[in-house]
This record gives structure tokens, C-alpha cells and sequence, in this order.
């Protein structure tokens, strides 16, 4: 089974980050852009002995405990067989 | 409308970040994992003025011209409301 977290920056936090990569592209010619906030990916692979369950219910506590810095980040996460 | 663009490591590169994490995850007693490998991950917001389609190319041609490194790494992403 696998996992992927997807941590974010709160929409409240600035995103330096993101309005350089934003401000890059405008200055490259792209257009349409209202804004860019970048954040991280985890793709976790599991293995085959957790049920579903207990696989949600790890990986929200990686994704809680350690993956995210709930002050200023969010995370959603999603599993895939 | 909005973009999520997901950027990761080939399959084939060997992602140290990612084994760091997985054995700091192991040491801190936290099971089951088999592998866990992190990358990147984007929110681009667009303007109005862009028919879905035309989102649609922009965006791919950013994933594929600054956002990604076609050496190593690949991507995908997804269009939504």
C-alpha cells in the first residue's frame, strides 16, 4: 500500500518560497499566474501486513507527529493500493 | 482555477532525503514502512481568463520547463475549480 502526504504552508503563513518561483516565472513570460506556493511531497510505501485501517491510522501519525510543523503547516494525505 | 503540480525523483535516483527519513522513522518506532521518498509539490493559482485547456498547457509547459529537472526527476499534475 502506499501513502502520499502532501504538507503545506498554512494559507495564512508567507510563502517566500513560492512568490520567488511566482515572480521567476512572470519574469520568463508565463502568464496567468496569481500565485505559487510550493510545499513537500512523501511518498510512503507500506507493507503488506497493515489492513487499511491501520495503515490510515499510521500514517496520519507520521504525517502529524513528524512530517508537518502544525505552527505554520497542514498536511492531507491520500492511500493507494 | 488551480494547479497542484507534483514533482518527485525518478524511480530509478537514489533519494538519500528520502532514506534518512525512513530510518529516522524506523528509530523512532514507528512501523511497517518499506520505503518513503519525498519531492516537491506546487499550488499555482491561475486568473480567470484561461479556458481550462489553455490552463491546462501552461501549466504542463512550466512543470516541464522550470519546475522539474528532466534528468532525474518527473511529474504530474492535476487541474480543479
Amino acid at each position: 500500500m502506499t501513502a502520499y502526504v502532501y504538507v503545506s504552508l498554512k494559507k495564512t503563513v508567507l510563502d517566500p518560497q513560492g512568490k520567488t518561483i511566482q515572480s521567476a516565472l512572470n519574469k520568463m513570460g508565463y502568464k496567468g499566474l496569481e500565485s505559487v506556493r510550493q510545499g513537500k511531497y512523501f511518498e510512503i510505501t507500506l507493507d503488506g501486513g497493515l489492513t487499511r485501517e491501520q495503515a490510515q491510522a499510521e500514517v496520519e501519525r507520521i504525517a502529524r507527529e513528524v512530517l508537518t510543523n502544525p505552527v505554520i503547516e497542514e498536511f492531507r494525505f491520500s492511500l493507494a493500493d
